[in-house]
Parts: C-alpha cells; structure tokens; sequence
C-alpha cells in the first residue's frame, strides 16, 4: 500500500509539475497560429489571407461606420478600402496581444495594434495606434475564426 | 429488452425535444439579468451600479484614447467624465444585443447602441449611435462580470 500511495503521489507531483503548466500554456500559445497569420497578412497587404481567418457570420465593428456584417459584406468593405487606398504600403505592422482567454471552441484576446504606412509620391509616413478585441470561435476544421472584431483608434 | 430500448428511445426524443431547446435557451436568456442591469445603470446615470458590473481587471477600449486597465482605472476616468459633462441627463439609453455566446465561465455578446442626451441649458438634444463589443466572465459570486468593452460611434 505504501508504494501504491507513493506512485500515487509522484504520479500526482508529476501532474502538477508538468501537466498542469503544459495545459496553461497551450491555452496561452493556443492562439499563437492564428496571432501569426493574422498579423502577417496584413504585414503583407494579403486581403485573401485576411479573409480566410473570418467566419461566415463574423461581424466587423468599425468607427464611424454601422457593423459589417459577414463575410461577403467584410471582403466587399476591404476591397473598397484597398481601391481607395491604392499605392498605399504598410511598412511595419505590430499586434501586441493581451487577455488570451480560451473556453472550450471560444477564445477572446485584445491587442494593441500599430501600423506604420507609406502614402503614395513620398507624403509623409503615418503612423497609426490602435486597439483591437477579438472573439475568436474554433471551426469545424479546429482553426480559429474571427466572430467579432472591434478596432478603435488610441488618438496620436 | 424491447422495452428498454423503447424507453431508452423515449428518454432520448424528450432530451431532443425538452432539453436541448431548454438549453439553448438558457444561453440564449443567460446574460438576461447582466444585460438589463448594465442597462439601466446607463439609463439612471449609476456610476456605482455601472462599476458593480466589471471584473477587477477589466479592460475599457475607447475611442481616442489609451486602453483604461483596471477597475480602479476604469472608476476614475467614469468619475471624470461625469465631472466634465455636469448638467447632461441621458434621455434614453438602449442597447440592441445581438450574438450572444456562453462557453463555461466566459461570454461574449455585441450590441448596437443608442442614447439619448440632454445638454444643460436648453441646448440641442444629442442622439450617439455606436456600437459595443463585450467578453464576459462569470465571476465567484456565479454573476457575470466585464473583462473587456470597447465601443465605437456609428457617425451620424
């Protein structure tokens, strides 16, 4: 019984040891995928790989503007952003993500977001501060989607 | 064993035709007692009851400004917004909620917001339109608390 009792315990001691801080922190990295693609797509202006991340009824809540609301409304809105922002490019682009919060296929995080950009004919570089919440949904092929996305500016 | 597997069919149609909706209605309903309060704090002008609403480490992105971090944070910045607009009474305040979600202890939901305010001296009446995105999180007292909000105005 005393060994039973001590394999118990170190079986338990393992757990808490390594078991417990692997699953806190696959639940901290578990958006980590999805942080990388989303930043990189718009790093790279990739409008298609920006979309790709969006659930058919993502609802995208913007200033100024009333909700748009899903996916074909939202590549409509980002196609009609890029045409009016033609020979724009976005020289750096940082998500500084905070409160990853998983709960079984939901997951929220915010970030603060900065984006530096270049107009067209060397017009002074803007830089753009910011802050984004997210609520974020597992689809049916356990990728992350955007549900909900909220971006404000934080003045200059 | 006709009859158990008639009951057993039995006992799953009313899980099918009892429960499951009960369920779903139960998350549908279940940010009914957060959401009606939330709101009536704003309409009756309670900071108190407001900041009863938030989790000690809640987050409030608004627009123009840094995140405010902090319930403490959050108290202050309220306290100074209702020092510097002395004399507005809200007329009306009405949140349209949409997209209601509850995955364990966590919750998200948006809302298409409208107040009504009254400036003093008899000047114009102002009607904000905007739009508000929240994640929740059930606090140790079982009642929903605010993580994180952040609203943006609709324009005009």
């Amino acid at each position: 019984m005393k060994v039973s009792a001590n394999l118990f315990g170190a079986i338990a001691l393992s757990l808490l040891v390594f078991v417990v801080p692997a699953f806190a922190q696959a639940n901290e990295h578990a958006l980590d995928e999805f942080n990388q693609k989303f930043t990189d797509a718009i790093r790279h202006m990739d409008n298609a790989a920006v979309m790709s991340l969006w659930a058919d009824d993502g609802v995208s809540l913007l200033p100024g503007m009333a909700p748009i609301a899903g996916k074909t409304a939202i590549q409509q809105f980002m196609e009609d952003a890029t045409s009016k922002t033609k020979g724009f490019k976005v020289v750096s682009h940082d998500n500084n993500w905070r409160d990853i919060r998983v709960s079984g296929d939901w997951a929220s995080e915010w970030a603060l977001t900065k984006q530096v950009v270049q107009p067209p004919d060397g017009k002074p570089i803007l830089t753009i501060n910011g802050k984004m919440l997210l609520v974020l949904h597992r689809d049916k092929d356990r990728t992350w989607k955007i549900q909900q996305e909220s971006w404000t500016s934080s003045g200059s």
